[in-house]
């Protein structure tokens, strides 16, 4: 493996790999190729092949890939290897869905601290944790030293809880509130929106 | 404008684009620019300029683009210039909290249909819509002409539902549950993975 780094683009795919091969352990899969691999995500083999010699060499040539050796890999390159605590912002249905989400741990990540600024919605306990009012927000999740957040606040609000985060040290920021943010450049920012999805399906459609 | 297909990763970045503009009709803003635009969704004003100029010219050189119009026009060109009616298949937490979205019918979609199959979830009323039982999915779902549906059912049957949705007719599929679905060429599947977005971000995190 070099120190270049890998560019953006492939980490994009690098997630997809993972899910994909995590999918073949369970099934027993010992070993597989970048051709069933890219049949199973609809990459090509070429891309796939690519992509992963960017950052060494996992297969032998003619001998496909050794499954649990490339999740390992990958798991190691995405720094998944380990788990993450995330805060989450907003316990409204969303909010309680996430938190009840149950791939979050086996994928290297955990609910950690929830918030909310609704009275009503403080001291309730969702998937066994508390949620916190939002006046705690910074020093809570300073003090708990988290680098992730999910944001799960109406729109009109997700920017300044943005900018609360960023003072709290929250350096990637994965977004449901249906509004781009205005972040730093050390700040990532995804968002996970069905409209962006579902118009760019609509384009295809009769 | 043109009839050469746009290119799919341009396709991609048009809700993006379509987003950021709307936000701005809201704010009351007449005019953009490339630029501004670039720096409200993090792409370059050279590449909005080359994916707006793939199917017509929408600015005058110097004088930016008109917000209205863009917007009408990327609506026209996604065909979110009309209602969507959506099936949603999945009646647990996340299927309520996507059900309750009120963020769709102003951009194009409405959840028509709701589904699922347990028996305690069945007759259940969300958002006014009653929740159907899956055994009557595929004879519903044809006779509402319906093309898009919502996943929000378990992932170990995710795919047997897919099929079922597939024999249906619905030809763009918005996947929440968390695994690869094999679908023929003519649909379209868009996955929404928190643990995907996520594991992008901690690549770049220490």
């Amino acid at each position: 493996m070099n120190d270049k780094p890998i560019p953006d683009i492939v980490i994009g795919r690098l997630p997809r790999y993972l899910q994909a091969l995590e999918h073949m352990l369970e099934q027993g899969y010992a070993v597989t190729s970048s051709k069933e691999l890219g049949e199973q995500i609809g990459i090509s083999a070429a891309q796939i092949r690519k992509d992963l010699s960017q950052y060494g060499e996992f297969g032998k040539q003619g001998k496909g890939y050794s499954v649990p050796f490339l999740v390992t890999q990958l798991k190691q390159i995405l720094k998944v290897d380990r788990i993450w605590d995330m805060a989450l912002i907003g316990a409204g249905n969303l909010g309680k869905a996430i938190a009840n989400y149950q791939g979050f741990t086996e994928h290297g990540f955990r609910v950690a601290l929830i918030f909310d600024s609704d009275p009503q919605k403080v001291g309730q306990v969702i998937h066994q944790i508390p949620v916190l009012h939002t006046s705690t927000m910074i020093e809570t999740i300073q003090s708990h030293h988290i680098k992730i957040a999910m944001l799960t606040v109406p729109a009109q609000v997700a920017q300044s809880v943005t900018n609360q985060l960023i003072q709290a040290g929250i350096k990637a920021i994965l977004n449901y509130a249906p509004i781009t943010l205005s972040v730093p450049e050390d700040v990532h920012v995804q968002y996970v929106d069905p409209i962006i999805h579902l118009q760019r399906m609509t384009y295809y459609l009769d």
